[in-house]
């Protein structure tokens, strides 16, 4: 029954090939709707030998949104040939052009992964401590010292919010519907946010968030 | 075979008794395992009857997380009869004090409602904004004019940054355990932050990113 011709690979190449479709149709669908007999039809496989690669939906669900988060981290890394300044704003402008490219497998990752699934759970605990670490060691390059606590609480919050802002900034822009007479300004009370009005939100943000929490009088 | 002797109760008290136990239960079990047998039990009424007042498991989970989060928007309502000025602490206050208290339902609430249900989406959506829409009215009382949309997406974000530093920062707090030696601390190299410390922090957190993005000269 089946219309896709199947195509001999290698063990470790199937696996990232239907990792790959997992991803490409999170574009489309929600991690919900992944279905298995899809994306074994897409890739010319039967579902069962799928389950060969991944024991269960819940497991190859996780791999996808495993893939999402290493996409992500592998975008954002600060890019050592910068002098140390810029680098921070660079990793951010990274952050927001791969939120704007693949909103939807960004919030599958943000989203999904609070579902009560303690695997989809953990990929998104270690991807937002990678992010919050890099920050972390970033400052302390630049200052020399180890931020204390509080700010290193104000960093994973600051991720939160950035997390937050573009996510809302995106939903906010305007929909590219030439064809739509109909469409209306969403808000018109004010002119938008372009791309590099956001980045320099967010490394401002950043930069107000340390200084505030670094001056805090209490223990 | 019921243990638990029935009581006649109105339809409407039903419903609170049924949603208050499962509010209740949030403090020992996450969402995913409230069991609706549990409940009835708990009310001393039969499955059936339980399903009478809640077409399905999904209805009564999202009742009960709308109850949570009614009784958090209640908790953080700023106090009137306080000086303009002194509101927004007060409210931040009753935040940290309220999740606090109700970890386990905040989390419910905050994690549980992002799992791609839409209604407890819906509800945690609804919440969040209910939050930024009293901050924003709040400064623009306090400044006398309507804040730009930057700074309403700061705002928004920094309602993400206050639920992510409030659940670290419990998250990191020594538990009570008298009877526990092998307890060690779990941060030794700063003094911990206490309950006003973050309130401080939440506080100024806020006025940093107003500053910061009003300051933006982006469009």
């Amino acid at each position: 029954m089946a219309t896709v011709p199947r195509t001999r690979l290698s063990p470790e190449a199937r696996r990232t090939q239907l990792v790959e479709l997992g991803l490409q149709m999170l574009s489309t669908r929600s991690l919900d709707n992944l279905v298995i007999e899809d994306i074994a039809a897409a890739a010319g496989i039967s579902r069962g030998l799928l389950f060969h690669y991944f024991p269960s939906k819940r497991e190859y669900r996780e791999a996808v949104v495993r893939a999402a988060a290493a996409d992500l981290l592998d975008h954002v890394a600060p890019d050592p040939t910068l002098p140390l300044a810029e680098q921070l704003r660079s990793a951010v402008t990274a952050f927001v052009d791969y939120v704007t490219a693949n909103r939807d497998s960004y919030v599958a990752l943000v989203r999904g992964a609070s579902g009560g699934d303690p695997g989809l759970r953990a990929v998104f605990d270690e991807t937002r401590s990678v992010i919050v670490t890099r920050v972390v060691d970033h400052l302390a390059l630049l200052s020399g010292a180890m931020p204390p606590r509080r700010v290193r609480l104000a960093i994973r919050g600051w991720v939160a919010f950035a997390e937050e802002v573009v996510l809302d900034w995106l939903a906010l822009q305007p929909v590219d519907t030439s064809d739509d007479a109909e469409a209306a300004p969403a808000d018109v009370d004010a002119p938008d946010l372009d791309r590099d009005g956001i980045v320099e939100m967010l490394d401002g943000a950043l930069l107000a968030l340390v200084a505030s929490a670094a001056a805090s009088t209490r223990p």
